[in-house]
C-alpha cells in the first residue's frame, strides 16, 4: 500500500473534479483527502490537492496513465509517494534555536523529513548537528566569496536536498542561486512581514510601540521578505519588554512558525500562486 | 444560477468520490468545494461536503436523479440551496449580550439566516427585539407549567424555523421537546467543557484558578452540557479578576463561539457523527 | 468612600515609590492598586498609577496637600476621582459595528463611562443612537467645509467630553482640530499596523496573502497611523478568504481592540510616553 | 549592585505599602518593580512583591533590619538576590520534549538557573542530558521500591535544589515525599485543567471531541492534578485531529506552559495563596 498524493493546478473549467477522480478510481485508488481552491469561477485558476491510497503504486505507470488527461485540463500536476521521504536541507547562521527545534521534530519522527546536511557560514553549530550525527559544512562567506560560497552550497544541495530551509541563516541568497536550485527555499523572517521589513525587526518592533509581535515563514524570492507567506505566528507584548525580551519572545514565534510552514510544506499541502500561496488544511 | 450544498455520509467504500462527483458533472454542476473526512479506511464511514453551481436548479429533478446513487452507496444525504435562506429561531431568558450580536449579524447581513421570531421566558428583551422589527414572544415557564411551555415553544417553531438556538436561555430543554422538533438546537455554555460543568462556571473557573476561561456552542442534547462540540473560544484570565470580570470577558467569548458555530451550521458545514462534530473550514 | 488614581510621571530618582506612598498613608488612604515603570533606571523616567480608598475625598485638599511633594519630585500628576464618570464624545462614520459594541457595553454598565453624543458626518446610525436615547449630531463635511465642521465638533466637545473615540470616523482630523482639543482622541485602525497603513487595508492584506490580520486601537495624532498604540487584537486567515470575508473577520478585531483600549483607557491605566503607551494591567 | 526581590504577605491593613518602601528608602534601595493584590479589603490578605537594587547588599543585615517591620504586619517574607542563581533539579520519564526545551532555554542563558541534574526511572535521556555536561541519575522505580527511591531522590536534592521540575515525569510524588523537600515542585499536566483529569488526557479529549486542547502546569500537591495552576497554553484542533496529532500538538503547548511558569518562579513572581496562584506579570 502506497499513499500518494495528486497535486494539480489548471484553468477552472467544468468536470475537472468529476475527470480527476474517476481516474483515481480507475487507477483502484481510495479517495482520503481532497481539497480545493479555484480563484474565480469564470476564467480563474482551479487548484486541488487528492490524497489516496493505491495498493501497488508505481510512479512511471501512473504518471503514464494520467498523461492524457493532464494535457487535457492544460495542467501542471505531480503525484507525491509518501515513502520518498523528503530530504530538507538547512541553512544557519549562529542563531540555533530554530536549529535545535527542526533536529528534535525530525528526530522524535514527528516530521517526516530528513537532514541530509547542514551548512553554516558559522562554526557556532558544528557540535550540535554532528551530535545527531548529520553531516556539517562549514562555508564561511564575505562580500568577495560570496557568488563562490553559494557555488559550493549549490554544489552540495542541488542533488541532495528537496528544499532549503533557512533556519535564521543570515546571508541573502541570490536571485541566480535560487534559479540555479529551482526548488523551494523556507525563510524565516523575525517580524510579522510586511511590518518591520529590513535589519533588526526587533529593535523597529521596540521603537514602535507595538502590542504584538510575530514571525513570518515564507519562500525566499529575489526580493527579500517580499516572498509568498506560508505562515505567521503572534505573540502578545508590552510596554515592559526591552528588545532583549521581545528577542526572547520571538524565538519561541519563529520556531513554531517556521516547523508548522515545514509541516505544511513537506506534506504537500502548500501551493504557491503568484506571491501568495494555498495553505490547504489537513 | 443556484449554489447547493450537498451533504452526505455512508459506509467507507471505493469511488465515492468519483461517483458523486460524476453525477454533478452530469447534471452539469461546477463544483466550487469539495471537503471529506473518514472515520477509518477501514470499515469507516465517510462525510462529504460538496459545494456546486447549478444553471438551473430544480429540487424534485436533482433528488430523484440522485436517489439510486444515495441508495447504492447506502448514504445519508440532502442538498441545500443557498436560496432557501436559513430560518433561526432564538430562545433567550435574561442576558442579552448574545443576542444582541446575533440581531446585528443578521441585520448587517453579515450572517446569511433569518430570525422568524424570539421566545424568551422574560420580558426584558422586548424592546430590542421589536425594535429590530421581530416578533417577540414572552412565555414564561416554572416547573409546573413547564410541558406547556414547551408545547407551546414547539407550535411557534416546529413548522417556521430550521434550528433553534439557545442564546443564553437559561432553562433545560426536555428530552421530548428536543425528540419533537427533530432539527438541532445550539446552546452556548458559558465554560470551556468539559470545564465546570452545571451551575456557575465562572465561579467555579474563579474558585479553581485557572489561568484561561472558554466558552462552548454545542449542539443541545439530553444529557445537558454533554452534547457534541461545535466551536470552542478562550480567553486569558489572572489573580486580578473577579467572577465578575470573568463574566465580563466570557460575554464577548459567548458571543464569538456561538456566532461562528451558527455561521458554521447555517453554511452547512457541520455534521454530527456520535457525541462529535466535523466542522469543514471554508 | 472615594476610589482615586493617581497617575504620576518624573525623573526617576531614589525614593520616589516611599514618598507618595507615605503620602497617600497620610491622607489616611488604603492603597488597592500600584503599578510603576521606569524608561531607564539611570536618567530615565519614571512613571506610577496607584489606586486607593480614602473614606473622604475632596479634591481641592487633595491636591494641594500633594503640591509639594509633586513639585519637589518635578512630576505631572493627576488624581482621577471614580465617581467623575468619565464623558466619552463618539464620532462615527456609516460602519456601526464599533458604534453598536460601544453602545452595548455602555448600557449594560460594563464600561464606565456615559455617551454624552454621538457626531456623525452621515446620517446612517441616527436611528440606532436615539434609540439608545442618545442625541445625534449629523455634521456633514467636504473638503471646503472642514475647517468649519471641526469648529463645529469642537464646539460640541471641548466642554461636554473627557475623551472622544474615533469609531470608525472615516475623517482625518486636522493637527488643529486635535490642538485645541487638547485631550485625547483614540482612534481604531482596520490593521495590524504598522502593516498596511493607508487606506483599503483589507484589500492590501488580501494582495499581500497575509496569514493573520489584526486591528489597532492607537491615540490620534497628526500622523495619521503613527500614534502611540494602545491595543491590538489579531485573528488567522487563510487563502480562502476574500476581501469581503477578511472585512467580516476585521469587524470582530475592531471591536475587540477599540473596547480593550477604552475600557483600559478610562480606567486611567494608559500613559503616553513619546510615540508609545504604558498600559498598566489591572 | 545587587538587583533584590522582596515577597510579604499579611493580613492587609492601612499603610503596608508606606511602611514597606519607606524601609526600603532607608536602605538606598531603588525600587523598581513594584505589584501587590489584596483578596479584599476588609480583612483579606495581601500580597506584594518589590525588586530593588541596592548598592550593596548583606542578607543578615537586611534580614536583621526589615524583621521588626515584618514581625508589627504579622507578615511571611523573603529576599531574594538575583545573584544566588536558582538551582532547578529535573525529573523526567521517557518523554523528552520537556527536557529537551528546558535544557536549551537554560544552555542559552534564557532562564536563569541552572540544572544541578536529571533524575530519571528510565535510561532513555541519559545521553541528552550528559552531552549538556549534567549529572544523571537513574532511579527506577516500581511499586514495591516506591518508598526507598523517593528517599534516593530526597537525598539528591534537599540540599542541592531550590525547586523541582516534573518535567513529564509519569509518576506520582507521595504526601510524605512532598512534606520532606519543603520545597515548590511544579509539575506539567497535558491537557486543560481541570478538564481531563488523570490517565491519557489527548484520547480523553479526542473521544469527547474537543475543539481546543491545552496544557496546564501546575504546583504538585498532595491531591494529584489539583494543585495550583501557574500557567495555561492552548490550542485549536478539529476533527482531523487523531490521538496521535493531538499528542504532538500538545508537546508544544506542555513546553510552552512549562517554561512559562518556570520563569515566572523562578523570577519570584508567583506567589501561592490557598489552591489558587498570584502570578505577577513582569
Amino acid at each position: 500500500m502506497e499513499k500518494v498524493i495528486l497535486l494539480i493546478q489548471c484553468p477552472d473549467q467544468h468536470g475537472i473534479v468529476a475527470q480527476v477522480t474517476q481516474f483515481i478510481f480507475q487507477q483502484n485508488g481510495n479517495i482520503t483527502e481532497s481539497n480545493q481552491h479555484s480563484t474565480d469561477l469564470e476564467g480563474g485558476r482551479f487548484y486541488m490537492r487528492l490524497g489516496f491510497i493505491l495498493d501497488t503504486a508505481d510512479r512511471t505507470i501512473l504518471e503514464g496513465a494520467f498523461s492524457p488527461l493532464g494535457k487535457s485540463l492544460q495542467a501542471e500536476w505531480h503525484f507525491h509517494f509518501e515513502s520518498d521521504v523528503t530530504r530538507m536541507a538547512i541553512a544557519v547562521s549562529q542563531y540555533d534555536h530554530c536549529l535545535v527545534d527542526l533536529l528534535y521534530r525530525v528526530s522524535s519522527g514527528e516530521l517526516n523529513a530528513t537532514i541530509p546536511f547542514v551548512i553554516s557560514n558559522h562554526e557556532t553549530t558544528r557540535a550540535l548537528v554532528e551530535h545527531h550525527g548529520i553531516p556539517f559544512h562549514h562555508l564561511p562567506v564575505n562580500k568577495d566569496t560570496k557568488a563562490d560560497q553559494e557555488k559550493q552550497i549549490l554544489d552540495l544541495i542541488s542533488e541532495n536536498s528537496d528544499f532549503l530551509v533557512m533556519a535564521r541563516y543570515m546571508q541573502i541568497l541570490s536571485a541566480d542561486f535560487l534559479g540555479d536550485y529551482g526548488k523551494e527555499v523556507i525563510n524565516i523572517h523575525h517580524s510579522f512581514l510586511p511590518s518591520f521589513i529590513g535589519a533588526n525587526p526587533y529593535r523597529q518592533a521596540y521603537e514602535r510601540g507595538v502590542k504584538i509581535i510575530g514571525a513570518t515563514a515564507h519562500y525566499a524570492t529575489m526580493d527579500l521578505d517580499e516572498g509568498p507567506i506560508i505562515e505567521q505566528a503572534v505573540a502578545r507584548v508590552s510596554h515592559t519588554d526591552t528588545v532583549q525580551t521581545l528577542k526572547r519572545k520571538g524565538r519561541t514565534l519563529e520556531q513554531n512558525a517556521l516547523a508548522s510552514a515545514i509541516h505544511a510544506h513537506a506534506e504537500h499541502r502548500v501551493i504557491r500562486h503568484g506571491n501568495k500561496t494555498i495553505v490547504f488544511e489537513p
